[in-house]
């Protein structure tokens, strides 16, 4: 067993989420089992002792079989190959002898790497036949309710079907509808069966991305495995493995075997770096190589940032931030280099190819979303987005399923043009937005100004929200920063479903509240997003056993508290019946105005 | 020395905040220094060579003397009284013989509280002159242009209108205008001469509260004093002392005198803790007495909870939460016990008339502000708003200035009513909210909840924003938490103030970003509203001082750079004049056209 093997199975964080447990929701259209996590609830008890019985709430799960303790995951088998069969009853894909991509064989032929490789590593990948295009939106399409399709149905409706059957619930049949629209996406690369279906689009839960991936600073595989765990136990619907620097193809493996949710990558970071961080000397030969690579590793999803043309450089050079993405930069370079048009336009088509024949995403990139709010809506940035409509017409036209990408640094009073423009231009695919961030003053503060941005956006439509965490422009994030960065992020996406009116989303505030009201103390903590945190706060004031089954709020004392005082006043109401009551009050109203509204001075 | 006197002055925090120094601006029409606070910043030198001077930055400054040099502040004497000769030239106000309320003569006259006694206590307390009511809102009304008005108009200012004369700016005159129209007040008790005036109303800077005090599980006066200076240093335009408990009178007399911000109360707290915490003992001459009590100490404003009615507490029966004001559940309660109309109610008129006396502010409290999703907007809170319009102008009649208190819980979609129904029903006196959250399931983290709403409510029009801190519905928030609270208000604050365009607003944000373009890493973290936690952030991934000055940003490698690309491409494209660029682009792109746009495939 190598160092990495040994380190990584002691480093990830498994076991349950404080206070619930894992289920499995039957599929009725498909032999499906579709993870959710319970949260059991104690029982209400009145000052009579009366007992009142309260449901447990079920929330949607982003973490995988890390949760449940009957899963022995062990990451160096990697996750159930859940899809697995789904794909091949389709019959549409054919294994491959050997890996398509000369990187990929390169790699695997080097005895050197043996250390670093994941053991059951992918060396024969599945294709689609000649022919043939085996992508959710190819089905969608066609009228067919694949089993992603059915489990994504019932994983977004939370039970709430069975719990309130009057309630409105999403059906498979309108998940697959949405597909075919282009309105939503189901990320599910034919390399990665591992991955627990999941929808992005307007009409379903907002989601959120986490970025982890090595960087010349850091990292060890197991560390960088370890932050991806982590993030889909606090609830990433997706990550992206933004990986620059050494052994990126083998960090890579390691985490998309061990991945329940959707990854995505920016191949030409890969790409660069296979050119020795020399932007001239990138060419489309070894960005479609990296293409190939990664499909063929089951990466779910590429932001490809194609739309950012040559003519679009002159428009940013009033800016006064440039360029920020660095995909964009790169290729801005590129272009001025060569004096040639991105190799990313010019071959579009192909990529598209390439894409459908895996079910890759793709994520058009926007290379020119304001970095300051000085440089936000301005016309490079518009100029791009129109493009980029032009861009998923081709894609679609190829049945390959389309994320845009979207900004950046926004003030608040120009969010809602972003989605507007958008939604006009890109013919409703699915916007996926980093924040935007509303201020540039608040460094260490960002995952803030990203999420007042990003809740605001979402509301608006946005479907996926790319977390920002507390470190962005200062720093690498640390494990605590991801968490925070993916919290936040969670609070803003859920901010945005109840302001949608999602018909699941307001249960576990209802359930929250009212175990506020009660003070069930551990209710509280294990509803909210982040248990951990939630009692540790607590715990800091009123570290006493003793304090998590008060029937009052000690912190206000015993006579300040609200909450105590509104349960006495209900006590003291309920001795009437509200026409009583409300005859009470009119009688003693009118004797006050009948003595000249003074009766009390 | 008392204990106390020796430890308040060890522990409050003093000294400039990094990068910055306290300047002073000159008034026109009275004489005055206006406090600000100036960034300076480093030049910003290109690849050859050539010096830029970047202009400071002038930021709006609420850090009161305790961060001048040249002050010496001595907590155990108090600010300095900046406002006693404009008070007293008015010639409207008599200094009294000794203090006009019971409680206060006792407490004074109370031995045994030496030791926590303010050395130069005020005994002496101005009130009006027979007939007279010297408030903001009386001047203003009567066309008179205050020095504090005229101090807040170049405050406001932050001299954009000495550096872009052309550039709107705000005008002493329009500040009058302004309060005598009630859209906006300056609090400023003619017993508090050490506040540097502030305005609250939203056609300025949105303005954020931060709530100190003691609590029965709490804590010495020294502490609480640290707190405040704590606050005013981070960005707290106004300061809310909430004890409860022991000694607050003497608490009290320590913040007033070392506040150079306005200090609200809510004096119901006090006046149960004079009646040993029974609600069914309180009563209209204890409530008076607190009043005359705190307004002779210098308290700017009080929440009140005069709006919520006996025939209200009916509508609350069936909500999920019940009555999460502390005032306005005990208000409540009282009603229900007597079968009696609110004493806060019937007394409206005399309340106002003791508020008129020393120019308090009056803080209509929202007793039945929802404290869940389940209840925002619900019947309760509206009646209760409707209520509070009808008491606005009994307020207005009495020349007291008037401040709308609002929520609370509330989901992003019912954001926008309550803003609209507040300015129809309370004749748009300024809006002063407690979030609103946005979500109830993220204990731990609501501020952020918080931020999200109070920036979208403030974006509407709310005038001022309540912090809350990450302890929010778990614990008693430290000094730690008070400074993430007041920090996550100030940039949710600032964003609103972006999005409605105020004219200084964005001169820091450019700043900002001009900054990062550059890499001048020092000028970014004097930039930042929490300078100290950009820099730790930075240096936790960077710790070298090379990495300061450096030329390219280490975190992503050189290659990896947006921000060192962008600069390449200007370098690049500057070689040509623009038209030479696009006509070059413009060949090029009809060559791939000409070639059936597939030049490069």
């Amino acid at each position: 067993m190598s160092n990495t093997e040994k380190s990584v199975n002691s480093l990830v964080t498994m076991g349950p989420i404080p206070g619930s447990k894992k289920i499995y929701v039957k599929g009725k259209l498909h032999d499906i089992s579709v993870a959710m996590r319970e949260i059991e609830l104690s029982d209400t008890v009145d000052t009579d002792g009366n007992v009142e019985k309260n449901a447990p709430v079920t929330v949607y799960d982003t973490s995988g079989s890390y949760t449940d303790v009957n899963a022995n995951v062990d990451l160096t088998k990697g996750l159930p190959r859940l899809r697995e069969k789904w794909i091949e009853d389709r019959n549409d894909v054919v294994r491959l002898e050997g890996l398509s991509s000369e990187y990929g064989q390169q790699r695997l032929g080097d005895a050197s790497l043996d250390e670093l490789r994941f053991e059951h590593v992918v060396t024969k990948p599945l294709a689609a036949k000649e022919g043939k295009r085996p992508t959710q939106l190819a089905y969608a399409r066609a009228g067919i309710i694949t089993p992603e399709m059915e489990y994504v149905a019932i994983r977004e409706n939370q039970r709430i079907d069975e719990l309130f059957p009057e309630k409105e619930h999403i059906t498979a049949e309108f998940v697959r509808a949405e597909i075919a629209s282009g309105r939503a996406i189901l990320p599910a690369n034919i390399n990665h069966p591992e991955s627990e279906p999941m929808i992005i689009g307007r009409n379903f839960l907002v989601k959120i991305n986490s970025n982890i991936g090595n960087s010349p600073t850091t990292s060890s595989i197991a560390e960088e495995v370890e932050k991806a765990v982590w993030s889909f136990r606090w609830g990433a619907d997706t990550i992206m493995d933004l990986s620059t620097g050494k052994n990126i193809h083998e960090t890579r493996e390691w985490i998309v075997r061990n991945s329940p949710v959707p990854v995505g990558t920016v191949p030409l970071y890969q790409a660069l770096e296979k050119v020795n961080g020399k932007v001239e000397d990138l060419n489309w030969e070894i960005f479609k190589d990296t293409l190939i690579e990664q499909a063929e590793q089951g990466v779910d999803y590429f932001t490809i940032h194609a739309a950012l043309l040559w003519k679009h450089v002159p428009l940013t050079q009033k800016r006064m931030t440039g360029i920020v993405s660095r995909g964009g930069s790169i290729m801005a370079k590129w272009c001025m280099y060569h004096h040639q048009e991105s190799f990313l336009y010019t071959h579009f088509e192909e990529i598209c190819e390439i894409l459908a024949r895996y079910d890759v995403g793709i994520s058009i990139g926007d290379g020119l979303r304001p970095g300051s709010i000085y440089d936000a809506n301005d016309r490079a940035q518009f100029a791009e987005l129109r493009k980029m409509g032009e861009l998923t017409k081709i894609a679609w036209e190829h049945d390959v399923q389309v994320l845009i990408e979207g900004p950046g640094h926004v003030p608040m009073s120009k969010i809602k043009e972003n989605m507007d423009e958008q939604l006009k231009h890109c013919f409703e695919a699915p916007f996926y937005t980093l924040g935007p961030l509303v201020t540039d003053i608040a460094p260490g503060y960002d995952h803030i100004t990203s999420a007042i941005g990003g809740s605001m956006i979402a509301q608006e439509g946005t479907a996926m929200l790319c977390y920002v965490t507390p470190k962005e422009h200062l720093g690498l994030p640390d494990r605590d920063d991801v968490k925070v960065g993916v919290v936040t992020f969670k609070l803003a996406a859920h901010a945005a479903d109840l302001a949608k009116g999602h018909p699941a989303a307001q249960i576990r505030d209802d359930a929250m509240s009212k175990a506020r009201f009660e003070f069930r103390w551990k209710d509280q903590f294990h509803l909210a997003l982040d248990p951990e945190t939630a009692l540790k706060f607590h715990d800091k004031t009123l570290p006493d056993e003793g304090h998590k089954t008060a029937h009052f709020c000690s912190m206000c004392g015993e006579h300040f508290c609200s909450m105590r005082s509104s349960k006495d006043l209900r006590e003291m109401a309920s001795k009437y019946t509200p026409e009583e009551l409300e005859e009470k009050i009119k009688e003693k109203s009118q004797e006050f105005k009948d003595k000249g509204s003074k009766l009390y001075i």
